[in-house]
């Protein structure tokens, strides 16, 4: 039956193009090479193919063969959604956004040294007291079901106590618990800012890298720093309206400068905000991981407004796998990020919230800081010597005092993607600066969190040489 | 000093507003109340309010006495944000939404009687079950991490053969793991479809209850159903463009209604939406909770070119509190979604997905599925009963073949706020017709999952004599 055999192939690639075997642009086998393989004439062949391009999913251009141009999903707008990657004005190349996104996967895979991950190493995973906990909440075990909208209240409870040791103090409602940071900066992008919103931020900054402002249509406008941070006085130089812009800063041990702002900064950020109505948020993920001498007080324990949403998490700490961290903030505005929440995804796994409450509640969450601050201690020492070994003359560089990042400063400026590649054919995965400003490409975030000490070391020699042969 | 008293008084009102504690509108303490709890004249607290009247957080009304109108969150726009909730042109009454408001607030509490709640009872909770799963997940325990993009591979292949006992064959590389089928909904809203495009619906449906499509700017065209489920011809008539519209149907115990679409038009459907080129997005959320026989096979596993993304679930079949779905579709469009769901909050919490690794892996789903559907025919056939003796001559309804609900059709219309107020009088949450469509005002979606058969049995009782206080 021709019908039969036509419908055959037909259906052979349709299947093979909307399982996305057959991506679109590739070039499909001849006629030849399709008769042969069906055991049919080269004019069934062509009656199949005909069907398809009359449905889009294929076409023939003279003299290159037939190409896959389509699936129904394409067809529909996939390669050109609305909301998002559209009207993105990134303060950076595309090119940076490649990389982004080229890291992102490389990171996943096995084999290549870390060097600009920012996550605790595999080392420093507490499976032990893990465990503990794990058994506890086993041993524990009440049906899961949906948490309150705001999350888990023991668990925000325990936040309280925590930050309250900070010097914040806050109450359960003034809490809601999201899956990670990110998450965070994506419900007060949807949801609490105008299109349109400026936001403030240091330049550089690790917000660069994302798109969750600007993807919601807001613009971001970075403010520059100097070697204590943020340089307050250009807030009120750009200020342009009020009601239309907030700030986001990481005022302690910021990413990726490693800078701390210090107490004097804080409290001259803190006054012109609150004179200009400049709502705050406060990035403090990394806060916990001081190694010399604790921060100074977060904004947020200082701000007597309510003009301060505060982010922290588990993330940085102990791991981004349990997707755990909070906003803290006025309960208007709570209220509304947790109504947010909910429509976007039912709350964060309960699961998850109660590890997480063992883990602050039991003690284990302080011990556990100690042992990172101490390896972190090391491991931060183990760069800076490498860096002073292997990249003398080279670049220079701050002695970050917490948190997971050394800024360095090539001397020389240079082409970051020809870095980024040049270190990957040696096995190493960096972070360029251009990711975080593109005029700051004289400068790597290097993270001594993740990789072990040998391969800090071998992997700073080789930069070294990599560097030297770029000169 | 009246300045340091002055400024008390400033702080004092300050972090009542932003604490929450005032909130916007209300009336604040007189002048006279203030001067004598701060012990100072009334000039000092004049001076204080005109402070605050300034900085826009207090106004003062003749005769009213002073209102907090704004905090500084307000002032940027908190109340009027863009992306949410505007531009929303929901197809029901704005009542309604604040009736979803309020039964997912009362929700979380104890102590009401749930007639509408779409969620397994705790008595169905397999603890023990699951107690197994996490001493096993405990024992093996390796760092927790990030997982790749789309979710942890091995719960990608769990899915894959559970799937393919149900007829859905795929690879891992077209699942996206995702914390429930909302946010399943939420992506495919933000990040494949046209701001303007048309969501064509079942009309009721669960859907126009939630506000992920509107809130994304698209529009929903609900359809009309008969016994059997949505009149497919209805799709060719009201299509406009082709590449605008894509087709949301939950076609296996359908939400609210609990219809299932029968195999001849199953077929139909796909057939016009392919010849429409309009995708599918098929949420099978409750398909294995069959009671009486197992529903025709899903939409995906007829599908013949990617035509239809699906969605699963763990909400439905074991808990919630996992937060855990997935998404089946071509991998193309799988990617994208992956990209966004890191965009948005860097993956499902790693803990969960090694949970529901577990459960699928082990047999204990198979096995938890038959007590599951077991218990559902008991509390189906309770609730039918206690219809049946209760609301006879008042409504009609038919029998269920599985999921949770039955859609209970009210003989005369009745006011749905004023029912839903009095069932809940009497300490009985019910989900009234017109949250899921306006028109629908003559009907209830009546769970028989949540409830035990004592309350099942009393709050029909008592429903019965509500419905007929009301004719």
């Amino acid at each position: 039956m021709g019908n039969t055999k036509y419908k055959k192939i037909v259906n052979f690639i349709t299947d093979k193009i909307t399982r996305g075997e057959w991506s679109i642009g590739m070039k499909i086998p001849s006629q030849r090479e399709l008769a042969s393989l069906f055991e049919v004439n080269r004019s069934t062949v062509i009656t199949a193919l005909e069907e398809l391009k009359a449905e889009g999913l294929l076409e023939s251009k003279m003299g290159q063969g037939t190409m896959v141009t389509n699936n129904t999903w394409t067809l529909l707008g996939v390669s050109k959604p609305v909301n998002w990657n559209e009207n993105v004005s990134l303060g950076f190349h595309k090119q940076s956004m490649k990389m982004v996104k080229d890291i992102n996967e490389i990171e996943t895979k096995k084999g290549h040294i870390q060097l600009g991950k920012s996550e605790l190493s595999p080392e420093m995973f507490p499976a032990k007291q893990l465990k503990q906990i794990m058994k506890k909440v086993t041993g524990d075990l009440s049906p899961l079901s949906y948490e309150e909208p705001r999350g888990n209240y023991q668990l925000r409870q325990a936040i309280c106590s925590y930050l309250e040791k900070k010097g914040i103090f806050t109450s359960p409602d003034s809490i809601l618990i999201v899956s990670g940071a990110l998450q965070a900066l994506q419900l007060i992008a949807i949801g609490l800012l105008r299109k349109g919103s400026t936001i403030f931020l240091e330049r550089p900054s690790y917000v660069f890298s994302l798109s969750v402002f600007q993807s919601a249509g807001m613009d971001l406008r970075g403010l520059p720093m100097d070697r204590e941070g943020l340089l307050v006085n250009e807030i009120s130089n750009n200020q342009e309206g009020k009601g239309n812009t907030v700030l986001y800063t990481i005022p302690t041990f910021h990413n990726p400068t490693g800078i701390t702002l210090g107490e004097e900064r804080r409290k001259e950020l803190l006054h012109v905000c609150e004179k200009e109505q400049i709502p705050i948020i406060e990035d403090d993920v990394y806060g916990d991981l001081w190694i010399d001498d604790p921060p100074p007080l977060a904004l947020k324990g200082r701000d007597r407004y309510g003009n301060v949403l505060y982010l922290g998490s588990l993330s940085k700490t102990l791991t981004p796998g349990l997707r755990i961290g909070w906003i803290v903030g006025p309960e208007s505005v709570i209220e509304r990020l947790s109504d947010l929440k909910m429509q976007t995804d039912y709350g964060s796994s309960s699961l998850s919230q109660r590890v997480a409450l063992e883990w602050l509640s039991s003690g284990l969450y302080e011990s556990h800081l100690s042992f990172v601050r101490q390896q972190l201690k090391i491991r931060r020492n183990v760069a800076v010597k490498a860096l002073s070994q292997h990249l003398k003359g080279l670049a220079s560089w701050s002695v970050p005092e917490g948190g997971f990042f050394i800024w360095v400063k090539i001397f020389r400026p240079l082409h970051n993607q020809h870095l980024f590649e040049k270190a990957l054919a040696e096995g190493i995965l960096l972070n360029p600066g251009n990711i975080y400003a593109h005029e700051a490409n004289q400068y790597i975030r290097l993270s001594y969190s993740y990789a072990s000490f040998e391969e800090i070391n071998w992997g700073i020699s080789q930069l070294g040489k990599i560097l030297r042969s770029m000169q």
